[in-house]
């Protein structure tokens, strides 16, 4: 027994210089996937940002939501269209889009930190106009209500975390007429990470990391190797756009950028105070 | 000219002891009715808030959202049924409760005051654990999801405000479990007018005011004469739960309510900035 | 009678764009002539002054006292003599000017503001050493103790303002030698508007405003267009000073400089709060 | 020349306890009489102030002027005309009043301080409505526009004093109504030191002290002692009134007040930094 | 791997709770014995230091030295007399003590935590007058200068402390002539504790803990049960006053008090974050 | 009687000038020699420090105690030895030093203060990392635990002297390795005044202050001058080194440096606050 204390010291330990490094830094992480829908993996979520909290960092949530809002289009008889992977938004869809984001799956997520000890508050991009967007076309093609970022304004994002709140924000942006769109998770906790100069940028996935041309999982790639990754065609489709908005933030003020397997309980509590990590470092 | 300039300088100069009376007061405003659904009141409305919050006012809002609700409720299929005008309240019905009020209604209002020329910050009781409730009653009969407020705590909408936002919250309150319940608006907004010891609480609604037995609109009422009339059955019943949340508000530290017509433009400005105003006062 | 206060609210609206845009901003107004000597005046001048505040914005008075000075001048037997429109001021004189100008109409300004709602202190130009000054010649020749402005100490000024008080000036300043001097107040003005940074600096005059060759009233004139006017001889004299004040104001931070008919009631609330002014807007 | 130098060291070392015990602490002096006459002395009370501000005290000075009223009141051929010792004040003379007091004695004593290295604002009781008064009657007899202090209302010296200047005081007061008074400058400067809870009143006078019965010089009296020679009638009329604003400012919660000879150089300093003093030390 | 990584998870998420619980909350520790001659030791002491104050607590050290005091006493040629554990102490020795306790360990403790990535400051009890005792008698027998602790200012404590720094303190006292004491160091610790309003007290001892009249462990006692066990004499002399003084503690605002075992290394981090102790647990 | 008063006065009054010219400013004193030993000059370096503190001043003591460490060496039996005045300190005499320097004489210094009306909190250069250093080599030579400055950590310093308390410094210094060292109190003492960037040096000595050439006391001294007299060898011995100091100190931002004869009762008062010094002033 003596033993089993002195491994469970060790585990602290260990996590000390981690915690004196981010001491009071921002930690903007993108949550989605299989960890917002199994229940214990949404549980273990909840105590990963708490503990983050408490040991004095201040995480910011940023959620996405396709499934859900698929699940309730269906219910209201309307169709789903992807160009790219970009969800094709008429105006009918993005009424679901905000209720179903800005509604339902905030105020879940919200739930679910306070109920694990935190206190969160639940915001969207168009709080205190905080992501103004532009209509995105992609390659030539209008996909409605789609919104690519071209300003943040995190006052609002500040103004709660400062009161001691953890910041949970569904990404909706505005446009310059008051217009709201539907803006991709990944890109809207990028821009966030680097409008608040955030330590880290953490994006939870449902795979294992990037892994590189022979499937290997990559632990750790510099900026330019993951440029000449993307340039050979190594990193297979839905990765890419991860990996582009982890250099982005990078080249922007963020320090250290991280795609995690979120498959894996504590996956963001491991990332951050231990040695080993649960995917890939992106960083320069 | 000279004449229309002198007529225009009495108008702000009448305003300028309530501007000074209130100044960095916290006035609390029930939103709904007309007021939320034609586009002129909704623009004058916008108007109103952003006017208090400039000449030093600390306004926050708190609305309903019933016939959204309900037009969602029929695209899904879902049937509205009401006992004793409180929705009962199944749980799918929370579920368009939750997106609709918290989501979509919510986000519009914050788009609203934002495009305004104001900053406002969208909450729901759930943020912070803001509206605490457990299940109401009503008369014995269980009518689902319907939170009646057990507890109200304003660390959220303090933050926001005291940061330079127009809160603007969604009645949605969250039992000691995490299960999320619908409140009525009125409700919502007297106790947090109490919580935040307003020093207004305004609840526009879709009549002229608080009409007595014989029809004829009450400019004043006392508490007690309140409280007769209700004794005596001359209120209307659609008005008994106003007034009486007026009441419990003006025994818990809030100074004066007011019940007034939300389809006056302005209405609100006219209220606070005005020798006369547009309905009934409730007070001591 | 609801057409009324649709008009009002009106009226109200038509302010807001103007109380946004000076919140918090330090407006300098010269108090002189009809609008200190008229009964009505001074009452509407009060009421515009403690409305400035009340919205939010920082009003700082400097006043004059010509009159004043002379009726005592007169009773104590001493002659009034002037060069260019400035006052020759011997040392008795000067005695006069001080007590005249720093206990009198200071303390009857001070008390007509507290009166009015607002809360005052009045300061000369000596207090904290606010107003450092040289002895003025006039074309070579010496007028005596007039005081040209070297250096402002805007110290007093904002403790007294920053603690919520409006500052009420008398334009005396001090030389090195600790001599006091009489100096204009639409010069001290100026220099006052230049020392705080203020947003706007308001002229109030006996006339109508800024007149053109052919005798017509100027609404707004650009800092080009008056030294046009200036060269080529257009302006009378009297406004001559006052127009080159306003153009040094503007060329050393001061946003807007206004010459108005300080005859006309709540002549500084129609200049700050409507969109039409009551005379010459001179600005870059 | 080292005999010299302990000598020096023993004077600074017999202030220290003195510096200690009034560290930050309130002093307000009466200044007024021969050490507001005498170039000399002049000089040596702007030093003193600067000293007692440097070393950490807050000095508040409030003055009289009844001479130099005297002097103008003759250039301008008005009679001067006293009731026990009390000017009666008609309107023309209070007019006098504010202008010399408040304009020219005040300016000259801010000034003092200004060029002794300390940095004054002038204020008289009608800024900021420090000194509310009513009408005195003088046994039954009218006198005037003579003004009993009935409350001080200290914000505008906080203001002043706060942001590093001394403030420098002339007695005038306002009635309800507006109308501006007379006031005697010990039971000003008894009523201020009452209002900042001051440590020390100091009451500088052209004579030694309190003297007993037998004409000796009294250095320490109680109040009970003060109580009983007042009784006795063993204090010589004009200092009745300085002893009874002792009295009143002890009972009021001032530590301590001192009545002394303000004929000597440095007197303030020597009172409050030696152990003799020099002059009478009333205390509980 | 992945249980690993599991398990790691497991302690952080254990420590949870405790870090919440114990945020911004003072612990006071006794440091002594072999945690403080072991080399092993002493750096897993820096490490729970540091880590302690990473996590957002304020740890406080109160150290001993009664082995290292020998050691010097000994080169000295001086020889130690105890009576009833108690050192008595001449003033000879008294010399060595502060020299010891103040200079040497004091000394050696502050470098430990620095290295180990803290920044720690020494204070002893004489520092801006911490500790005042008075000459303890034991038994009515006098034992030189050994001190008795009669007040508790900790206001050095907390200007090091605010600062960001570890206060580590020798148990040297003053008495009222300024002459300086040897303090028990679970004595001074306790009377910080309770000076502080303290968290917790941490006694580390050379012993597993309190042992009942069987020798068994107790892992919680009451203080109810505690006095009781004192009272029966079951409790083994040398852990009477450290008994005794966790009772004071409890009594005087300490919330929870503990007798651990310094011999196992990451003693204080096993106490304070996990679930099993490493020792007894005192408290209401 | 009243000249005796008049010449106190005039002492003050010298001193007002110095009192304002070092206002919150800070002043280093390296403490040493007679004034460290004998009782009379003990109890005036009280006085001279607590006096500073009360005008305003932040007075930081840096100590040596070459004189109490020999004494001690010599009880235990160890010999002194020197090369160039620097103590050859062994591991075995580094021990002492920390026990001597850190333990006793800071600890009697700061009971000096206290006792004296100030609050003094003692430090070491090892607190909070203040001093780091390297081993010194002289002429190649190994003189053991003798450090030399390379860089200085203020914090602790100014943590305790924002509190309010006044420092008293123990030179030792600590190493990369964690090794601590002793350092010359002059050198400590000098950059301690350049970390701080304080406004005065001043280093107490046993003699007159700089001799020049004919052996004659010199008052006033440039950098230029001095760096000449050093030159020509003009300079003994024992003061080479504190020229050095001063010149260096003043090389980066001290504004003065004095070198005063510590044998004079309140010889720092004096040198402060008088016109005429008690030594050398070295300044640019």
């Amino acid at each position: 027994m003596v033993q089993e204390l002195i491994d469970k010291a060790a585990v602290l330990v260990e996590a000390l210089p981690y915690i004196r490094r981010f001491y009071e830094k921002t930690i903007v992480i993108k949550y989605g996937g299989h960890a917002m829908t199994d229940d214990g993996l949404r549980a273990s979520f909840a105590v990963d940002v708490v503990f983050l909290k408490y040991v004095g960092l201040r995480p910011v949530i940023v959620h996405g939501g396709g499934p859900q809002i698929g699940a309730i289009q269906e219910k209201l008889g309307l169709e789903s269209t992807f160009v790219d992977g970009l969800r094709v938004t008429n105006d009918a869809t993005m009424e679901v889009v905000e209720m179903v984001l800005g509604g339902r799956v905030n105020g879940e997520i919200v739930e679910l930190v306070n109920r694990g000890g935190g206190r969160a508050v639940g915001l969207t991009g168009n709080d205190g106009g905080m992501l103004t967007v532009r209509r995105k076309l992609k390659e030539g093609q209008d996909i409605g209500r789609v919104g690519e970022i071209v300003q943040v304004d995190p006052a609002a994002i500040t103004a709660v975390a400062n009161a001691g709140f953890v910041p949970v924000i569904a990404p909706i942006g505005v446009d310059t007429e008051g217009l709201r769109y539907n803006v991709n998770a990944d890109e809207a906790a990028g821009a966030i990470a680097r409008a608040l100069q955030a330590e880290k940028l953490i994006l939870l996935t449902d795979v294992e990391g990037v892994k590189g041309g022979t499937g290997e999982l990559i632990h750790r790639l510099s900026v330019e190797a993951a440029r000449k990754l993307l340039a050979e065609g190594s990193i297979r489709e839905g990765m890419i756009p991860k990996v582009e908005c982890c250099i982005d933030a990078l080249s922007d003020g963020v320090s250290r950028t991280h795609i995690i397997d979120g498959r894996i309980v504590h996956a963001i509590l491991l990332e951050v105070f231990t040695d080993g990590g649960v995917g890939t470092l992106l960083t320069h």
